[in-house]
């Protein structure tokens, strides 16, 4: 059942459609006569832009039916002749043009990769991309922090503790495991953040998407730590005057928020004081829209009643 | 993929959880040395109340593989011999007992009836309830109100008239289909509440869940017309002192909120004045667990300026 609920979230997304729009309708000269692929068009809107800006042709692909209601909205707009619409998978459609000049695509999901169309798009590239080709937006960056947060990790992890007078343990074990979408506050960040992975969309390949990186974050106070908190920013560096978004917790609220995993320990921390580690993310090997990501932790201190270290598990 | 979130969601509904807990725990003579049957038992937490409460014994039956969770939580809770947990549809499992005494059930979806287990419910009393068992809750009923709801309606609504400066009326034709689940404040209520249907879980049929009743709202004040709401009543008319809550604007919070129906236009009613109507309900012929239902609605008024009639047709 086709639902506008998510399309409108999107659309809303101020720093989202407003980013797209403007690295596209500043850049004008990089767009004329251009064709255009906008992969996972959804509603079309991205597309549009693109015909407003003086792109030649833009076809538009997606696999869910909104594209029938894509193909009205931009009927109803006057650009019917400007976009071709196409419902399927990106491997399977057939496109009007043999190449195309230009891709757009919003495809990030929560983590940047949960549900991301970002192997569609590289796909997409390694197809139907001219060489020289641009690609909106093309980098993408992970950065880590770590937070305090012991209020509302009691209310969702240690509300399983007693339940009704009941000992609800085993559920405490599945909270523990689920990342969490919710914003963060700038003021529980402890640390300064760590960008840990940089995509750069002309070369990084499917590959790529399953990772292991170290971190190192740097308390910036005498606080406690009860998570560690993934976002990512965006950037579209073909435009004339670079334009770029953040999803972190200093920055305008998205529909992504920001990323929380608890860890089992609570960390007592110093100014200055670093907690190392690696994260590790891989696509689920039986369902592989699903990630299987990996936090292991040390909290380098001299302080040996205050050492730490772990390791979490996470699915997302 | 288990997740803890919607069990989480349901056992923090405070007026859900306590309303099920006092009403077995406040009859533990109905209970003692009983057999109950919780159908859609989760995580089990009313197989536990009902042990608490006396019971001989307690089967709780759920589909999902959060049963596997509810056993390990029994466990912990040293149940185990009182509580047999079976995975599988109750048409499929096979109970330890050929007939039980009293059915607990926390069947109840938004509107009372979108993805409910009702007939699940119905099923298993038709067969495995004791004549003169009892069924906790065992009343339900549906009632509507109108509320003045401009602000938010514009913005759900109104927002697909112009969207970056695109016309986006074909998903406005979408949105207005679409039931909203959502808190309404109790002042934006402009009629009186009208019951329009009850369900006796003793006597109720599968088929009854396909209807069509009339309506009559009272206006209780000049103002405008958004959207007809809907909300329900539960009782439970077994206990010793009857319990019962509601999931009305004038209530507490529960998860369910309301379910609001945006009409086409806006009415225009004074005090007094009525609309009258139907509410028509029945599942989705080619997805059963979808509700299609229609609102039809007619101002009683002797201003021909104000009259206005109309019918919607929603589907969630």
């Amino acid at each position: 059942m086709l639902r506008s609920g998510i399309h409108e979230e999107m659309l809303k997304d101020d720093v989202r459609t407003r980013s797209y729009r403007d690295s596209i309708y500043q850049n004008r000269h990089i767009f004329k006569d251009k064709v255009v692929l906008d992969v996972g068009c959804g509603t079309g809107i991205l597309s549009m832009f693109a015909v407003r800006a003086g792109a030649k042709h833009v076809i538009g692909v997606d696999m869910s039916s909104i594209i029938e209601k894509a193909r009205e909205i931009v009927a109803a707009n006057g650009m019917a002749n400007k976009i071709t619409l196409l419902q399927g998978k990106m491997e399977e459609v057939v496109l009007p043009f043999p190449k195309v000049d230009i891709i757009i695509s919003e495809w990030m999901g929560y983590f940047l990769l949960y549900e991301s169309m970002l192997d569609t798009v590289l796909y997409a590239r390694d197809k139907y991309l001219v060489p020289g080709g641009k690609i909106f937006p093309d980098k993408a960056t992970i950065y880590l922090g770590a937070i305090e947060d012991g209020e509302y990790k009691d209310e969702k992890i240690g509300f399983w503790d007693n339940v009704y007078g009941f000992d609800y343990s085993p559920m405490k074990e599945i909270a523990l495991t689920e990342p969490l979408v919710d914003t963060v506050e700038m003021r529980a960040l402890v640390t300064d953040p760590c960008p840990v992975l940089t995509l750069d969309l002309y070369t990084v390949t499917p590959a790529d998407l399953a990772f292991k990186v170290p971190f190192q974050l740097v308390a910036r106070r005498n606080d406690f730590v009860h998570a560690i908190i993934a976002w990512f920013d965006i950037d579209f560096t073909a435009c004339h005057k670079p334009i770029s978004f953040s999803t972190g917790p200093h920055a305008k609220y998205t529909h992504w928020k920001q990323t929380v995993f608890y860890i089992r320990d609570v960390l007592t921390v110093e100014e200055n004081e670093v907690i190392t580690g690696h994260l590790e993310n891989k696509p689920n090997e039986k369902n592989k829209r699903d990630l299987d990501i990996k936090i292991s932790y040390k909290l380098q201190t001299e302080d040996p009643t205050r050492y730490a270290e772990g390791d979490c598990e996470y699915r997302m």
